[in-house]
């Protein structure tokens, strides 16, 4: 599928770009890979913890209505059947009778082995969940699942959280964690992954207002996604139809980003209504209600979830801020990632490996590290160089020449409009961080291109 | 076993204050609890960030030779053959022939069943990782394990990590993960749990250096405690004698905090010598050696690898801060939490919920959630108010009273001094900042009390 937007890029040129400068290697190479399995590099690893730190940022740090929470992996396993996934988080599978290989029942068109032309089976159900034992003794009793969702560590703490915080509704409780699903077909590079980190928001509301904050939340997270600097073009939203829609829920939109494989699911929001705390409370025995001081009701709060995978969150930003663009050198690859996300802040740079330029430039690169992530290079060419740092998306370069040691300035250049201005050393950190604040970086301009909503 | 040093608190005044304010949970507490599980609540999982970002900081961040990494926790099996887990990561355990019940050989003092008197028995090894499946037939094609350390991801990327980001020996990679370890006996709250976080760092070095690097980041491991505030006499060092080191070690220092259990370990400094990646080379086939340009030599450099626990850090954060004082109504409890730690930096606190107060008190709040972790209360009487914020370690409370609304000044109220001074309102920010920022908490005196190593 042809993408549209201002950049294309296929995924063949983000795994070799991310495989080249460390973003992402796949897991446990040397012994051959680990199926779907990858690894962030020193480079990828601050990318995805800028991702995460900028949405607990906008939803936790900068909101006075969410709180934050951190479940373990491992849960009670009576939490899944109360969720209903050990019945229902199942997929049809078929054996071929000839050469034994094993397919998902979606996948086989015309009723024989696509690797053999063979027999298959009935279809039987193969549940999604990673089982393991817990304690020495491998039977039913210590019988415990890899959470699949990272979800119901929050529905099972709500009394906890309501207890300890005093929240009044609305709230929300929010999370980032890994999950684990045994995917048949995943794939994708890091997009359909068996193990992958989730950052999900349950927000408890009155019955009566959860279409409205349904809204609300559709509206908001779409809108973080363009603040952070994606092309509007290669955002759309999808509502599930009836038929699509999970068994716990009311509505459900994804939010789709155009990926190289077409539109998929970057994040989805959906209306739980009172299900979760309704299967926990019947299956625990607790009560799980929230008590209304002025009404004197105890009632059993909606929840609106906005989920987000922080993989696919990377791989979209990566893929997103990827951009070609000729120069005298041949092709600039520069990758365009919003200051706040890029792994590294700014480089510095001295003109030569010279003896006199050296020692002001690795007093620098020292005092920037207190404030950034720097990088220090002084291997060939100043312009080699410049490519280096605009291929991993570095806003700024700080490059240190012969006039610097005369008039204690050096010069700053723009990653985005290669643009050259002379500062005064002692004012970098601070110029550097406002320009980091946004000053420079305004990919937005406030009210203009976000999108308004469903009655904007 | 009394505690020494000024804090003495023991274990169940802390797992009772974690409840109750939000720090930390028991596992799926609405099922009965999982065994050894624990989550993170809202105060809790801000204090786990901050530490593990204070880590980040000091060891990636502020260091021009070490780069982060993030491996996944599901690792090709012939990683863990490799590391010797897969043989030599076992316990002892022996069978009660009259009750079934399982128990570690080590605990066995008389010879017969410490629950029935039965007979036992001999023992047989148990491996302690856990095991799962991936992929849709539980076969041995598809045996995976929960890494039972995070260390592995970083040698099997060693060469990955060199070819990305042409580092010179001495460098180190770090990375912050979950582990899993099916432990028979966890316990003591969050010391000793199945599943875990771990924090750390392989530093590889040219073999001849590798005790004086060895030294270096013992020193500097114990330093790290130091600054963020936990007391010297909890802190000590124990070399592991021979019969205790492990199997890869060339040799070993605990750090160990005075836990109310006893002295127990906080964090593991070893050599582990040219082990993991010569058996990583042999059991793969590639070649994991560095290349030193100067000799033209391939050389396996030594690792040194400080390995800390992260819930075991935030165990010892919390018991450390804590501080009981007399005072006129009662016992104040205060949470001497480092302000870099603390989970909540300032609190807003409207004198009284008086109308007139509301509006600029909520107006601060907004203002101040753009740069810190805020708290807002307004419920019952200030002196309660400074005593629940105490509690839990915000360093600053900001009290709005009718004076605000004339001299546009608050109140800045300190924790651990209960100083109180007016601050104009369009300062507070900066103010607080600039406290947080370690000039209202010098903890220690640059030099003064820490450790000045094996030759100090």
């Amino acid at each position: 599928m042809k993408r549209q937007g201002r950049g294309k890029v296929d995924m063949d040129t983000i795994v070799s770009l991310c495989k080249r400068r460390g973003f992402i290697f796949q897991s446990s190479e040397i012994y051959g890979g680990l199926s779907s399995c990858w690894d962030y590099g020193p480079l990828g690893v601050e990318l995805k913890r800028n991702i995460k730190d900028a949405w607990w940022r906008s939803v936790v740090q900068e909101r006075d209505d969410i709180v934050g929470l951190d479940a373990a992996i491992l849960m009670h396993p009576q939490t899944w059947v109360a969720s209903g996934h050990v019945e229902g988080f199942v997929d049809p599978l078929v054996d071929c009778k000839g050469c034994q290989k094993r397919w998902r029942a979606d996948d086989i068109k015309e009723g024989r082995c696509p690797s053999c032309g063979g027999e298959l089976t009935e279809a039987r159900l193969f549940n999604l969940m990673f089982k393991t034992f817990m304690g020495p003794v491998e039977d039913k009793a210590g019988l415990v699942y890899l959470r699949p969702e990272t979800a119901q560590g929050i529905f099972v703490n709500f009394a906890n959280v309501l207890n300890t915080t005093r929240k009044k509704l609305p709230f929300g409780i929010a999370q980032i964690g890994k999950a684990f699903r045994n995917e048949i077909t995943p794939g994708n590079f890091t997009f359909r992954t068996r193990e992958f980190e989730q950052m999900e928001i349950e927000f408890f509301v009155r019955p009566e207002t959860a279409e409205e904050w349904f809204k609300y939340w559709v509206e908001e997270r779409f809108n973080w996604y363009l603040k952070l600097g994606i092309k509007r073009d290669n955002l759309r939203l999808r509502q599930h139809t009836k038929q699509e829609l999970a068994h716990y829920a009311r509505d459900c939109y994804d939010i789709e980003y155009l990926f190289p494989m077409g539109w998929s699911e970057l994040e989805g929001i959906a209306d739980r209504g009172d299900f979760d705390l309704r299967q926990h409370s019947q299956f625990s025995g607790e009560e799980l209600t929230y008590f209304d001081e002025e009404t004197g009701e105890h009632i059993i709060p909606y929840v609106i979830e906005p989920s987000g995978g922080v993989d696919r969150a990377t791989l979209a930003f990566l893929l997103d801020a990827y951009d070609e663009e000729p120069d005298n050198e041949g092709t600039r690859v520069v990758l365009r990632l919003h200051p706040s996300l890029a792994p590294i802040k700014v480089a510095v740079l001295p003109l030569s490996r010279n003896e006199a330029l050296v020692p002001l430039s690795k007093e620098l690169y020292a005092d920037l590290r207190k404030s950034f992530m720097v990088q220090y290079d002084d291997a060939q060419s100043i312009g080699r160089r410049y490519r280096r740092q605009d291929e991993i998306g570095t806003p700024f370069c700080a490059t240190i020449d012969f006039r610097s040691l005369e008039d204690n300035q050096v010069t700053i250049r723009e990653r985005d409009t290669m643009r050259q201005i002379r500062v005064p050393i002692k004012e970098l950190a601070r110029t550097l961080q406002a320009k980091l604040g946004g000053e420079a970086f305004e990919v937005l301009p406030p009210g203009g291109s976000y999108w308004l909503g469903f009655e904007g």
